[in-house]
């Protein structure tokens, strides 16, 4: 019999510890015992299994004895606290925040791209942000087949990024409008509903967020490349999905066919591109999927070897807990000698 | 006392049409006489005009007797036809659609940015696409101050430039979604409510929509240019304005400041950008105002002279509607000899 594992969720009742939960469930995670774990405020409440109830524990210093994989997905405090604490006890911890990612010695991962650089970890697997994980997955094979020298992006990111509450305010808000109500934003700096807002996260001094310095140097951090890449990161009324417009500038000349090609066989990847019949992704086609699906491969009229295109991919599953499971999946697969 | 002019609208029950009429009595047009004119359809149909009734007529083509300025926005096939009948009639035909735009020997006009080239007018003077013509508003003087080389554009279009139907579809399927109901999309290829869509208009050959060749060529109509451009065009769940994203590399290099400078001192643009306070236009920020809005200006760190920034404004108005009457305004403010 296959070995089976102690796995523990750390942030379970959030959006994305909700889709850890699922995902296990959907790809038969070998699972021996599930933790679930969360603050005091939401300890105690009761989430199914494989048709298990499970109660939601305290996250305490001790919730990580004989755990093998803690997944995190709790904000950044909890994961530069407990991380290294679950790490400590012989668990492998997997970490979705942005505590750990750009530290040399944490290997940034996603599975499909950079699998080989986990051998590294040293107990702590960086996760990368959402808005980065669809993106490299598109770009690896580009990269590798024609070497990638700048980026030009703009995204068109969802609200469940933001968590819960944000959901929530854009399905209520949006149906204050709609009756011709106003409503003050609680979750985002303006109102979201059928609008979009050019901020997500905090600004640093250079002018851009800190949502886009994470595309920019956790991409190359992943590609282990030095691409040249500027981004404008926007919230659109969307509940799921991010959506990327990217320009693409490589070195060496690549077709539209051969962009085409080596995007379906890369894993993961899925082309939808066929302009005359109106196929290509949108952000709900693209909800509740597992694949990162791209459209709009064309020539950049405007300059020599360069493409454009459009990555579309469910942030709470690639982006996000997919990934996470992804990893833990890899490990299984890979154990290190 | 000052000369009076006879305007008619053609197609002036649409979006466009009756935002005409409302910028027409805010700016007090020196309006001697007001012809509305539409199809069968609609003819019949009374608008209120500075107080008075104006009862709707069917367009013919002896409607353009006696007018002054004709101002088109009921579709390229009765602009094709009916423009030249009002030109011949001696009016000033100022159109709307896409039908002209391009013609060698039709001027197009944005009257900040290219108000000389209205002297080479032969009765038919076109009105730029709407994500143009707030494109052409923030271009234009970083283009006199520095040269721009290449242009990377990620748009974020508003669905009342679809018309009434968009309009109430996005406003009814929205509701409908919010109860956990599906609707069959109607005026777009993929449902509209809480996604984003990357097609605007008909594909052509080359990859690119009609929409985005739209903005490359008329832009460098506008701005007699040969900038190397290229456009990504994506409808999101908003009822009014357009945001684009939009990278701009130039011959010289300019401090953001310098561009902030350049910018605010440019008639109609309004920068907002002031990061640490979020401030940035949003697509419902501006909606109903008349100015160009830009904001998120900063140096893009992956390439020498380029920068970053967001230009947001109504589409209905200085996109369409408010540009077509400035048009006449200030044919009215220059008389050729």
């Amino acid at each position: 019999m296959s070995k089976k594992y102690n796995v523990a969720i750390v942030g379970a009742t959030g959006v994305v510890g909700k889709e850890i939960i699922n995902i296990l469930e959907q790809r038969n995670f070998p699972i021996q015992s599930l933790t679930l774990l969360a603050s005091k405020r939401s300890a105690g409440q009761v989430i199914s299994f494989n048709e298990k109830a499970v109660k939601v524990k305290v996250l305490e210093e001790n919730s990580f004895k004989d755990i093998d994989f803690a997944l995190f997905s709790a904000g950044s405090s909890i994961s530069e606290k407990f991380a290294p604490i679950a790490a400590k006890s012989g668990a492998i911890a997997i970490d979705n925040t942005s505590f750990f990612r750009m530290q040399d010695d944490i290997p940034l991962i996603v599975p499909e791209v950079n699998g080989h650089a986990i051998k590294n970890h040293k107990g702590i697997i960086a996760n990368p942000n959402c808005s980065t994980a669809q993106l490299v997955m598109a770009l690896k094979p580009i990269h590798d087949a024609a070497t990638i020298k700048r980026l030009v992006i703009s995204t068109y990111q969802s609200v469940s990024g933001a968590g819960k509450d944000a959901i929530l305010e854009l399905e209520n808000h949006s149906r204050y409008l709609l009756k011709g109500e106003d409503s003050e934003p609680k979750e985002f700096v303006k109102p979201i509903p059928f609008n979009v807002i050019p901020q997500i996260d905090n600004f640093v001094d250079n002018g851009y967020t800190k949502e886009e310095m994470k595309m920019i140097n956790e991409t190359n951090k992943i590609l282990e490349s030095e691409i040249n890449i500027t981004a404008t990161a926007v919230r659109v009324p969307v509940f799921i999905s991010h959506c990327e417009s990217v320009n693409i500038q490589t070195e060496k000349e690549l077709s539209t066919k051969k962009v085409r090609d080596i995007l379906s066989t890369f894993p993961g990847v899925t082309v939808l591109d066929d302009p005359q019949k109106s196929t290509f992704p949108t952000a709900r086609d693209s909800s509740g999927k597992d694949d990162v699906y791209v459209g709009r491969i064309r020539k950049d009229i405007s300059q020599k070897n360069s493409i454009d295109c459009w990555i579309v991919a469910d942030n709470l599953r690639k982006g996000a807990a997919l990934n996470a499971v992804q990893i833990a999946e890899y490990m299984i697969a890979n154990p290190s000698k």
